[in-house]
């Protein structure tokens, strides 16, 4: 499909047309992942796996910098361990794999079936507070064991029953930290580090800008005492949650019985904290960035930074194209952008048209065309993902090649600046309850999806309230700002008193 | 425990008292990994988690080079699947997980009990051939797509009755690469191609020697073609898989349907290979090098290269030395040692004495005391993890920072030469079936683990022979060398006629 001078988008439909049917066409165009026969699994293509694994090397050196360790713990947590922690196990025990048997052996009908069966039931982990604070129970005798900080990169299961990929699959990978700290103070400081941690992967490599808050007791984690969370604004004007971290208290710590003896020889619970990311956040990169012709890539953690593409129409000119298109590859893999080294793909397939606009649908960041026309001026043909398809120029090879990180930086820019800009033009102060309902209410029925945005507004601190507007509006609390201000008001669902703003929003 | 001037070790008991517990001992001591409360999984902590993260950055980096692609498939498997490959299903069945519900819920002890039984059980990968052959099945259908190369870094679970911390475990980490391609030499090609850069890995970084060969058909890869194995000798002369390398002929091509158009537009199956290996190296790590005082980590993927033990008697030489030991760090973490920053742990606890007997059962390959008087002589005090721990040396602190690299090359080199002589020494050409009954048959009842190493010896290449050997001796063919000479001469079990030797021993 050569679209160069057509006005046509190379996604159908548009974000504006059907934005849910719009994500799930960029997902495929840009052969980041695809459904797989196993319910709500999904499988992470290379151009998704790639964007994933840069995501975690950028955050894992933020987490060895702060001086977390990785580690790695059982994917099985027995069934008691679950029950421990009463909140935790209403939270997660609903929508679990369950693994009952060890063996699978040829039955009546002579296909396999389930035998060897165990004596107490196993769940794939939802999460796994419970099976690392064991492990922590042991680790931790002494105040001289503490702070403990923990990571693990894994794959976890929540059954869901209506999955969309990246965004709610029942397997999905992620990292999850776990700390133990001798004080209150130290635990609590470690969550909100954490959470500063994942704003600056957000907004300095996802280049997607979030609010920093902390949830609604409703909105907590199962058996957190806080859930500190950052949101970030969709183009649909929804809400994604890019991160969490979470205070535990001494919940966890004594239902997994972990305590030390401090430096006055008593014995006392230590204080816990968990935090995560997951591979939900390739989802949020999709529909923060992604336009009508698919997805936008943030070169920071792009699968890809640049595509080369050689025109050859006549065999003659192939060696000489093919010869100054890998020297020029050479030269741009030489430079480093974000730590890691400038990553080239040369496409050299065979086919007609068609290649520029598979790397659009691609998001990445840069692609150059090389035909004999430009070696002869000993340039290259240059189009940005930040701009319009039809945007491109002629730039002077050796310029190309010395100014290659600063466009990065720029495109880079461009997209956190856009992406700020969005929600600012789509965040509101409201003060009235038919403002409120009216800003979420869609205007056309038959785009239900589309609304009004983040709303800024007064609550008065009563969980009924806010379960009334999520029944009616199927909005929620987002976050509780950090900064806040106090500042007297009333409450947008009841007109009770209220002394800060909260941010309302519809969400993922 | 302050074990410097005595003759004591610091692992108890030691290789030679009792080789199976003095290795548990070593996981234990070295802080590498635990067991967990769920069967026969393991705990994988810090250092050892390091370790498996500089193991997979050196092989992905290899794969990378080699063109293969990083991907990420489904955890779980559905039951049909697994029975498409008629030797694989009875490979693999037999000792799975299988989860059977997606939910738990209140029973009637109050307790929770699976609920939600699913239509079709799902099998817990113990492999993914099968469920990315799905995949594969989808992704080529034309010449042009292939060859297909990909690799997942994933856990998966075998059931096992018997475990073993890193050499045999019910879950454990591994990476598992697929390839499709046009052809069966270039399949051919792409499995050797990988076993010898498992064969790099193995030698360059683990510094741990391997024979390369093929193996019989009965320890072959259930539902593979040729399985090629790298063979390495353990310190109790056992042989332990170093890795392994499948070609699939077009078994699980037919078996998932993987078919392309070729060029000639004639629709045939692909051919493919498969090919892994798992957190079970670190196991070879252990007993590759490991000696009576604990871990020897072969510096090329340490999980730290040198520890630095500041030693303060007086308060008042805290500050200098506490300064000198942060600038040595600092200079030495500014020096990269196979790809990446030298890694330098500064160890500041309180304790006495114990804390460099500390390093040495973590096998960090150079230790170094810092103390006043070695300040006032501009010098560092080193001991190194491949000399005996008394052996330890007063080197300038300039010469030892600019030599740093060079001695842990010599450290790595150490290493590998140590264990290529134990080899050499352990490696019989036996040719009577008494001398082979001889060899394997423990001098000492009382240590059944002593026995001769490895037996090259000629094999008549029938299977009741290999089999009755293994009966009787648990003995196996570990490999039919890849470089193995013809050679007329006589099958060691039964006495027909031979063509070749092959290589017989005990293994993990």
């Amino acid at each position: 499909m050569a679209k160069e001078d057509s006005a046509e988008t190379a996604i159908t439909p548009t974000r504006n047309q059907d934005y849910p049917e719009w994500y799930q066409q960029v997902v495929k165009a840009s052969d980041l992942a695809e459904s797989s026969p196993v319910r709500g699994c999904m499988v992470i293509k290379p151009w998704g796996y790639a964007l994933w694994e840069n995501i975690r090397t950028l955050l894992d050196n933020m987490f060895k910098e702060s001086g977390v360790k990785n580690a790695y713990f059982p994917l099985f947590i027995p069934k008691r361990f679950l029950e421990k922690e009463a909140e935790h196990v209403e939270g997660f025990a609903k929508e679990c794999a369950v693994v009952t048997h060890h063996r699978l052996e040829e039955g009546e009908d002579g296909g396999l079936a389930p035998a060897g069966p165990l004596e107490e039931p196993l769940v794939v982990r939802p999460t796994s507070e419970t099976i690392i604070g064991e492990s922590f129970s042991r680790w931790v005798s002494s105040y001289r064991d503490l702070p403990l900080l923990i990571n693990q990169w894994a794959n976890v299961v929540r059954w869901e029953m209506r999955t969309r990929i990246f965004l709610r699959t029942s397997e999905f990978l992620w990292q999850e930290g776990h700390t133990a700290h001798a004080t209150k103070e130290e635990a609590m400081e470690r969550t909100l580090q954490m959470l500063n941690i994942y704003e600056r992967l957000s907004e300095q490599c996802l280049a997607i800008p979030v609010l920093k808050g902390e949830k609604t007791a409703s909105e907590r984690f199962p058996g957190a005492v806080n859930t500190f969370t950052l949101e970030a604004m969709m183009q649909d004007r929804k809400a994604l949650q890019a991160g969490t971290s979470h205070f535990l208290g001494q919940n966890f710590a004594k239902a997994s019985d972990i305590k030390y003896q401090s430096a006055q020889e008593d014995e006392v619970y230590a204080w816990t904290t968990s935090w995560g990311v997951s591979t939900r956040l390739i989802g949020a990169i999709i529909m923060a960035h992604g336009d009508d012709d698919g997805l936008v890539l943030p070169p920071a953690v792009a699968s890809s930074h640049v595509a080369l593409i050689p025109i050859i129409k006549k065999a003659k000119d192939r060696d000489a194209v093919m010869y100054f298109t890998h020297a020029v590859a050479r030269e741009l893999r030489e430079q480093r952008y974000h730590g890691r080294y400038i990553e080239v793909e040369i496409d050299d397939r065979e086919t007609g048209g068609g290649r520029g606009w598979d790397w659009i649908k691609k998001g990445i960041p840069v692609r150059v065309e090389i035909g004999p026309r430009d070696i002869a001026h000993n340039a290259v043909f240059v189009g940005r993902r930040d701009r319009s398809p039809r945007e491109r120029e002629s730039i002077p090879r050796e310029q190309f090649i010395k100014t290659i990180v600063q466009v990065l930086d720029e495109v880079q820019k461009n997209l956190f600046d856009r992406a700020l800009r969005f929600r600012e033009e789509n965040t509101t102060q409201i003060d009235t309850r038919d403002d409120f309902y009216a800003f979420f209410t869609p205007k056309n029925p038959e785009k239900p999806e589309i609304h009004g945005g983040f709303a800024l507004s007064h609550w008065c601190g009563n969980e009924a309230c806010e379960e009334r507007i999520k029944r009616d509006l199927s909005v929620t609390i987002r976050c509780i700002s950090l900064s806040a201000e106090k500042e007297a008001g009333r409450c947008v669902g009841c007109g009770e008193e209220s002394t800060y703003r909260v941010v309302f929003a519809k969400a993922y």
